[in-house]
């Protein structure tokens, strides 16, 4: 009899769901809004009503799936605890006992950015290899971190979240964490548009992206790209606090590579190059792999149904 | 039939040596000084002999014993090899398998601060817990990172090596490793004198580390617990040091427990409070424990036999 399986990436807009063969081939995907309403309370019935759905339109039961593998954008414990969950509204409870509930079928969880990390590994850039370090660059930092092909999910759910390492102490803005200096207060696409910001605001210098009405990461990295100084200047700043934070990792897990994932890596070699370098300036031992993602938004979907094969 | 297990911990002076039962039972130990001559080529051989009479005191032979553990004060990656190891003279070799040659026996090998870290664990103030960091405040910081249990060797066997997290990037001072700004400059027992020369060089505030012939980290402590401002200030500013690693730390892995040994670690619990004073600060998700290592200088035999005991 063949099986079946679910990848499901939840985000805070969208729930991304994905249909896969036992063997990992991909069936089909689809989308669904997210419905944040009430606190996050129809995002689990939503999912479970298009997981029934494709069963009944495919002429499948819930005994023909192997299991749901979700990633959801907060803090999951090895026992499938979400810790809080709050772009989707959710406080704490046992995830994955509550999508089995609502679909009869076994289930996995993890953070989003462990999930997509494990993705990338199982059909990504990361393919060739087993202990890697994700890190997505977008409106924050994600930070996933595979240890021999699994996810470590950390004692609270917390490990990971690289895009709260502190990296200046004397920092006096506040980062949406309640704490001042961290990572993805500079180095994910909202980070360097405040820091272009404040850099335009600190001085006079000219640039081009004074003619901009709204600066995004894309125009920083385009200007940079066009030779404008003060772009590429700001790249270098950054890009040196990203590869400082990946020499401070390497002292903890010693990858053998780094992959980087979400809007801002969409800058492509740039990132990887000029991250690598200051790296290997700060690094205790050099010699680990600095790539780009190339799953793009199907890492999610990919990762959980890998979360259910490794699983059930 | 009775089998038995040996636990060796190879430091850069003496070698400590442990003989136990399959139970974990320790039936001896003792220690023999580590032969560094001759790029350490002496050092296998010599413990090979130490165990061969050993058993032979014991009216047993090699097939009675389970394995021979190794800790290392270098890089030791999953399979067995060393990558350089300064302190005993050694460049890369598979380590097992040359210990292995040796005695006839199955041989475990890891970093010892790993090793110790698991010893902590098997034995000592973390048998509680799973997932921990080691932090051997010495001459050095030494780092070991136990995930579920199992050490953490890391891809080039450096993971743990938080002694080389970079601190401060305008440091001007080298590190033995050749970088500047790492944390052992800082917050070992070494890098705590270190800063109370430079801070009483730089001012002239009375202190009584003045009338020390030559300040110890120990009279640093004592000094502050006594009340000497100078002293204490700067068990803070150590400490907050530390406390700033262990929430770096903290975003990658998310241990349960951070354990504190080494000598700088006989101050007590002046370290483990403050550090903690100052880890909340800074940590993006507080609740992990911090705890003083209770075996001393026989963790890391203990965590030897463990090594033993987990592969074979």
């Amino acid at each position: 009899m063949d099986r079946y399986a679910f990848g499901v990436d939840v985000g805070g807009t969208t729930v991304k769901m994905g249909f896969f063969t036992a063997e990992g081939e991909l069936l089909g995907k689809w989308e669904i809004p997210t419905d944040i309403s009430e606190y996050g309370v129809h995002i689990i019935p939503d999912i479970a009503q298009e997981i029934r759905e494709k069963l009944a339109a495919s002429g499948l039961s819930s005994e023909d799936v192997i299991g749901v593998g979700l990633g959801v954008p907060g803090p999951v414990d090895a026992d499938g605890n979400i810790l809080h969950c709050v772009n989707l509204g959710w406080g704490t409870f046992n995830l994955e006992a509550a999508m089995t509930r609502a679909t009869g079928i076994p289930c996995k969880a993890g953070n989003d950015a462990d999930v997509a990390a494990l993705g990338e590994i199982y059909k990504g850039s990361a393919s060739k290899y087993r202990t890697v370090v994700l890190l997505t660059l977008g409106t924050g930092v994600g930070g996933g971190i595979i240890i021999d092909g699994r996810i470590l999910p950390g004692t609270f759910g917390a490990a990971g979240e690289i895009g709260h390492m502190n990296m200046k102490e004397d920092e006096t803005d506040f980062c949406g964490c309640g704490h001042q200096g961290c990572l993805e207060q500079y180095a994910s696409a909202s980070g360097i548009v405040r820091m272009a910001r404040l850099n335009m605001a600190r001085t006079d210098v000219d640039t081009v992206l004074r003619q901009c009405k709204s600066v995004t990461s894309k125009d920083i990295f385009d200007a940079a790209r066009d030779g404008d100084e003060f772009s590429r200047d700001l790249v270098e700043e950054v890009c040196k606090t990203l590869g400082l934070a990946c020499a401070r990792i390497s002292t903890v897990v010693d990858p053998e590579a780094y992959i980087f994932g979400g809007g801002m890596s969409k800058a492509g070699n740039i990132i990887t190059n000029t991250v690598e370098k200051y790296y290997n300036r700060y690094a205790f031992h050099i010699g680990a792999k600095f790539l780009l993602a190339k799953l793009g938004n199907d890492a999610g979907i990919w990762g959980a149904v890998k979360l259910v094969f490794d699983s059930f």
